[in-house]
């Protein structure tokens, strides 16, 4: 199949052309940049060396869906919108990855992103593409929203014991830590190595925008309302997401119930593996441990005194939280293995 | 004055050392270690080279009593209760690092840290040697136990809040992210660079021992009990501590209440800074910015949509956390002046 | 095939079973470890998580000359010689990555590894297991000597300008900046990361034993005697060498001879990159962008000025350092594709 | 005294600020930044937050020179050049950070600046600002030319084993590890944290501007000509420059030689720090150490074998490479306690 990146500079467009580029079943057509046009691709992906001639191209979109079966969209929010409702109509798959079709309320723009959404009648016919509470419809989809990375995190860790209903469902914390590649590869004073290197920094405490995909999509599950308390911390990585969630029992809750809840849930996903271990230094999740990989590792631990359940996942953001997942709904929508392309693993020490 | 340093080989007794080298009323006049002993300060410290001869010395209480007018005692928790036991009696004023005289209640070591408490009789003599909050009782304390380095981090970013009784009791998360000198001068694998360079890595999601501390110290406050919700992570810097704490108000809270709260509670406090900034990159507080002193910056933001209110504070976990307050306690009991041998800045960048 | 690994705890045995485990012609039947015994892989090992069953077993060497076809052994150096000696003669293939068989010349190793080698006649059998410079020999090998992590990237630089005798044999300097995995898995004071974290530490500046490796391989290209001044220094990174050797011409030299001189030697390589790159933030080898791969990537450059040329190289420590580089040997001796199991490409950023 | 800092807002402008403010005998009456203009000091250089008020101004030269009876200049190369010869006749005294009146021959501009120099009659007046090698012309000097940070560190760890005459001065190699701070304030992409976090890049092996300063100096030395062989690579800190230089010797040199030698030429140098132990982790200078301070520490080893003397040196570029050694210069230009201001030690762990 014949595959196209639209935003293939960023960093979610390099990943996907290093995932793409070894995928068996896909030729990689068109690596769209409106800066780079012209460049080579492995100027601004170094580990793509010797692996490709592809170079950027500029947009054309007659271009684009002739030379494209599928394209991914790796365009800044508000960007992808436009640009998706000119191709919509031509029948081509699109896997958007900004945020501009992930919310199903088109009220939720304005009051989040600050922008009244232009294709309001396209947010019905978009998928939310979190493979594991949307499978089903992603098969059949035309136009997939792929989640934001933060929300990937968050939604993969707390869904489980959401839809259980043994937590209260407006004290929900959810402390985001998340490495510099979240920010994306624009260099700015806050990413400048200087700056970011050792810091923890609460860049966004309160109001992350990510809060209302993960409200929508918690709440879908019990068909009710939840409120999530989200905090964002800038850490001296560059890869990853730990969110720490912090929720409060209803009811009594065992670690047996737990175990049984997430691996219910989990059971037949082979990207989510349930990281709870009594020795040893890695007993929980962690993103350096899934750097480079597909992988949502999840971990919980109860609090008993206060009746407290903590979950705990950790991604990396530029894989299960955006590139790696957009591949995996390609193999899903497409019939392909669903974990192709996205075996490896990752590495240690790293 | 004379002053000796117990348990001086490891980081807070490194710092100690470096403090009090530099502090013009002070002399030290005995580093003990079990371990070193014999070997050169600075082999250890080696941002001491050229500033003193001091060799690490066995420990020998006769010696201690007669060379010292002030001992510190950063030993490991467990020791210092039965070192004290047998020290206090001699008159020398005492300041200990660890946790054998934090807690007031008997009961709660046990609980919280495995073993009965040996003199129990002590702990209502020690006082809790935060300044911000037991100044007065500092002054005429013969024993003061310096608060855990979380402890000071949560509680210094809490007890306004608290004391304004505008949040729910039982519904405050303590999100600790804390950097691997929090860890000790002891090798492991957890802290093995290999393992632990672009961690963030969940240690202890439930149980930690400082909660014991923070829940007695804020709960003095307003005479009541509370109930702290503390995970802490290890992230990969090597000072600080940035505490992230999530809490719900009972009543309206707007922002200008939280300035005239904060700048209430703490307007003649040397070393709170209050940060929450509306431009720049450095809105909130952040350990990078505190690293090498006594700072404990202050930030807060509310996230009116849920009733949340986020306190977050900012120490170097060796200073504010250990033996920045240790000196600035010593300074109170001796009449000096509070700032004295604290008044270095940090640096930028770094 | 059934291959075992000794010593397989280590950070070089754990990186043997992350590539085995995904190489198709190969099955691992022994992962023994002295000190793990009993313990799941994946504990040590949490990137292998969901991937094996695994458990390190206790050495038994009847059992490992029954179980396997193949030994890897990833054991101290002196270790390795003893158990060798023991198990050659049952004829299974060994591919030892210590340093016992390295040294052709006994003599070498009383003076650069302080012990007098116990097996000398096997010193003759072995081969220096750097395909692209005994890839014929290695075809048929029964012992194969892996090259210590620098001598690999010391040589690979170097090989094709001094095969060309252009430069002066006697001031050769190698710099060398290594990562924290180089010094293995076992917790010391120097790797603690409050002491590695930010460090520059010039940890050898004189008499790093890969020295002799490095003469002996660069002097048979030649078949002369050659100098190598060698300087090691620990660096802020995990994974990753980067060798900067500067050496001094006796003729006029010119970037296109030097293009000519590596393109030639290099040519049918696949695990080589030449890395010149004129624009870009890429422009030399970088250990950032090989790590987890096999590559050694390799640049040069030319100072007209003082008739010097610097030649660069990055690779993985444990993979064209150790286990890449093992593995490769294993493909290549038992007539599989040379790539098979090393296919997989760097991550950008990380 | 009153000073002022002209571009202020850059790393080198904020610690001579962050220097200065706590400068017993100096008030700063002047930050000036064409940039940051109306800014809080503050805003850019969070560590002063709450030490001062002063507000970044527009440049304005009659201001200066009413305002300032001495000036540092850190501007970019090619502005203090037009900018020092409009005010030098206003007898103000100026201490220059940029490269512009560090080369003695004005024909070095073109070649190593790519610019013809426009005030080449004040290269002569200029005093090269190195206390260790120019200390009495700095007292009566009018405008001193601060060392560029690599010379500083390339230039102390040589200068006494290049006046003993014991080694070839056309093989001397010149190794440079350096943080990102010495890049300065301004994001670019190289260094983005994504892309400098975990790099070791040589990005500049050969052409090295410094290459020019530091031949001048030391060939002063000896009143010959010298030459230097430079490679600068980029590491994964902030602060900090490590040198190592690779020099051979011309006859015998034992390592009791070096310390006379050392000795002999710091004996009175209050920031110079001879580093060689025989034990523990800190045997060699490491700019981990320094970070903060204007210390620079210098250590040797001699590798008999070829000939080769290793020569180290560790200096935080921000201060012995820059805005120390400028505060350095000011204390003997004025007659003040050469320390003053600069007596903070470094912290350890950090």
């Amino acid at each position: 199949m014949n595959v196209g990146i639209y935003g293939a500079s960023g960093y979610v467009g390099g990943e996907l052309l290093r995932l793409l580029l070894q995928h068996p079943q896909v030729t990689v057509t068109a690596a769209i940049s409106v800066t780079y046009a012209g460049e080579y691709v492995h100027r601004l992906n170094p580990n793509l060396r010797g692996q490709t001639d592809i170079i950027f191209e500029k947009p054309n979109i007659g271009n684009i869906t002739e030379k494209c079966d599928l394209l991914f969209t790796a365009t800044p929010h508000g960007v992808s919108s436009t640009l998706i409702s000119q191709i919509y109509e031509t029948g081509i798959k699109i896997i958007d990855l900004s945020a501009d079709f992930r919310l199903k309320n088109s009220d939720d723009y304005p009051s989040w992103y600050g922008w009244a959404h232009k294709s309001p009648e396209l947010l019905q016919k978009a998928v939310y593409g979190l493979p594991e509470l949307h499978r089903q419809e992603i098969r059949n989809a035309d136009l997939i929203a792929c989640p934001g990375c933060m929300a990937a995190g968050a939604i993969l860790a707390l869904a489980p014991i959401v839809r259980s209903g043994k937590i209260e469902k407006d004290r929900i914390i959810v402390d985001v830590k998340v490495g510099s590649s979240g920010a994306g590869a624009k260099p700015s004073r806050s990413s400048h190595h200087s700056e970011h290197y050792s810091t923890v920094r609460p860049y966004k405490p309160v109001g992350h925008r990510h809060t209302a995909e993960i409200e929508q999509e918690l709440g879908l599950l019990i068909d009710d309302e939840i409120s999530i308390s989200m905090s964002a911390h800038a850490v001296n990585i560059v890869r990853g997401i730990l969110t720490t969630c912090h929720t409060f029992t209803t009811d009594v809750v065992k670690i047996s119930d737990l175990w049984r809840l997430y691996r219910g849930f989990y059971k037949d996903e082979p990207f989510i593996r349930l990281v709870r271990d009594r020795k040893g230094i890695f007993r929980y999740p962690d993103p350096k441990v899934v750097a480079g990989t597909n992988y949502c590792d999840v971990g919980f631990e109860i609090d008993d005194r206060v009746k407290r359940v903590v979950l705990l996942s950790a991604i990396d953001n530029l894989m299960k939280g955006a590139a790696g997942t957009a591949v995996q709904d390609m193999n899903i929508l497409m019939g392909y293995d669903e974990q192709e392309g996205l075996r490896s693993l990752g590495l240690h020490p790293v």
